[in-house]
């Protein structure tokens, strides 16, 4: 197997978070004569981002992170998608081409639209993440085996389209394409509605009167710790995917709440079968994500050494 | 450091599923020279259990366990334990100590009690599991480090509860006494609520209009598939929690769905402020679940290898 050839040579990467990091690490290691640009808002990411070598320049300008760039990915919180896209606006060499890692689509195809109207922007959304933030959580290996999802506007380039899927596919990824506005809803679901379930019911626990907080933690073993584990990730982050994909989001967590709202009935008038039925159905879905190797079979993903 | 004696010489074991065979393994290797007699209501179990060598010995029935056992522990689901409890009723010796593993306390306590009136009671639930069931998924390590709390009722034997308390630490169990209707509610926060809150969105996710199931186990990287996980476990123990344990199930709900309201009208509203704050507080609660050792700390579990 001969390497395929690099799909972008120079590449900047705009934020460098958990994301971003992993991108920078991830383009290094698998693109041969690669270089990435790194460049963080922040002074401090930046000097840790140097200090752990986290990508071949770590820029001390934005305009100087994306000066030669043949590929920007903006890897901010899509809130912060606008300002990063418009600090860089006079700055990106025509013919650069514009993605970013966002979790929310139509938003931010938008934002990056009016502040590029002259690039070709192909937006990305890798599924794939940890609960960790900041430079130091990024790896080179997130993306392995994990769904990149591309929604390109329908009028794009498609070479274009084709250059950032060789580029995530270079990264371990699997590509998808997908129209921004089924994203959003796809990933209410799989995504936005969880993270906020487990926000809210943290909080819950949190704040309990006839329950300790320290008995909520001594005791997380038997369920809770999953939502914790959730709930610690980045707050920014999340904030802005709720502002985002406000619409798509709402509408999921309405079904949710009319479903929830059944097995409370079902508890309260204590009908057994109708639980046991809505419990039996929910296990085969588990089973077909491990089929597509989208988990880990092993027993409570293998905490457990036995 | 010399071994102590053995809190019990024989062991019965009702009930032989994930639970049921974790305490055998461990009893039999944590414990020199217990006996360890199982049975299951199921003749497949009782055959695949003596396959696996999971006891010293697998009585064909019932009254064939408990003979000479000193201590006989129900690994049944809690609706299952009134009548396993009354099937060994007349066969159990004098001064046996019964125990349990359910996961509500208050509806056991009642149900052991009424079944078994001359026999000392003290009933247990290690805060312990795996999404799988079955004779095969128990493991001798399942209890280690983990909470194994205690109800006994108030008039109970000290002794007794000393020598149940021996018997979960030889486990690996930390143990802690609690009183039973308390243990439920804090269950019923830690435990009961996740796992009814991920049965819901794991139904909810399988059942849109405008998502399809295979666009839900595509993407459900994103946080959706660590509900999965917990909406995978076993139908009729979950389907028994929630009717023994209604009221503290119920009242927790209630707590959860008004949080829930909050920040869905933050996100209508668009109060960023506010998401920021609720999610920058669950963090702190993830922290204090690690440095307690109740969870790992590895990004994601461990899942991705770096």
């Amino acid at each position: 197997m001969t390497a395929a050839p690099a799909p972008f040579r120079r590449v900047a990467v705009i934020g460098l978070g958990l994301l971003g990091g992993s991108v920078a690490r991830a383009a290094r290691s698998r693109i041969a004569g690669v270089h990435v640009t790194g460049y963080d808002a922040s002074a401090e990411v930046r000097a840790r981002a140097a200090a752990i070598d986290l990508a071949d320049t770590i820029a001390q300008r934005a305009q100087e992170a994306v000066a030669q760039a043949e590929l920007v990915v903006f890897c901010v919180p899509v809130g912060a998608m606008a300002a990063a896209a418009a600090a860089v606006a006079p700055y990106l060499p025509a013919g650069c081409i514009v993605s970013d890692v966002g979790s929310s689509k139509a938003s931010v195809l938008q934002a990056l639209g009016e502040a590029l109207p002259n690039h070709t922007i192909v937006p990305a959304h890798p599924v794939a993440g940890t609960e960790q933030s900041g430079p130091d959580a990024g790896f080179a290996t997130l993306f392995d085996r994990r769904w990149c999802i591309l929604t390109p506007p329908e009028a794009v380039d498609g070479q274009a389209v084709a250059r950032v899927t060789a580029f995530w596919e270079a990264l371990g990824a699997r590509v998808e394409l997908m129209d921004a506005a089924h994203h959003d809803l796809v990933l209410a679901v799989t995504s936005h509605l969880p993270h906020l379930i487990a926000y809210t019911i943290v909080g819950t626990a949190s704040d309990l009167e006839d329950v300790t907080q320290s008995e909520v933690i001594k005791f997380s073993a038997g369920g809770f710790r999953d939502f914790t584990r959730i709930a610690a990730s980045d707050p920014t982050m999340w904030r802005d995917v709720f502002l985002s994909n406000r619409d798509a989001v709402l509408q999921m967590l309405q079904v949710f709440t009319e479903d929830l709202a059944e097995l409370q009935k079902a508890i309260r008038k204590g009908d057994g079968p109708a639980l046991f039925d809505h419990f039996t159905r929910t296990r085969a879905i588990r089973r077909s994500i491990i089929e597509l190797g989208q988990d880990d079979a092993r027993p409570d993903f293998g905490r457990s050494d036995h």
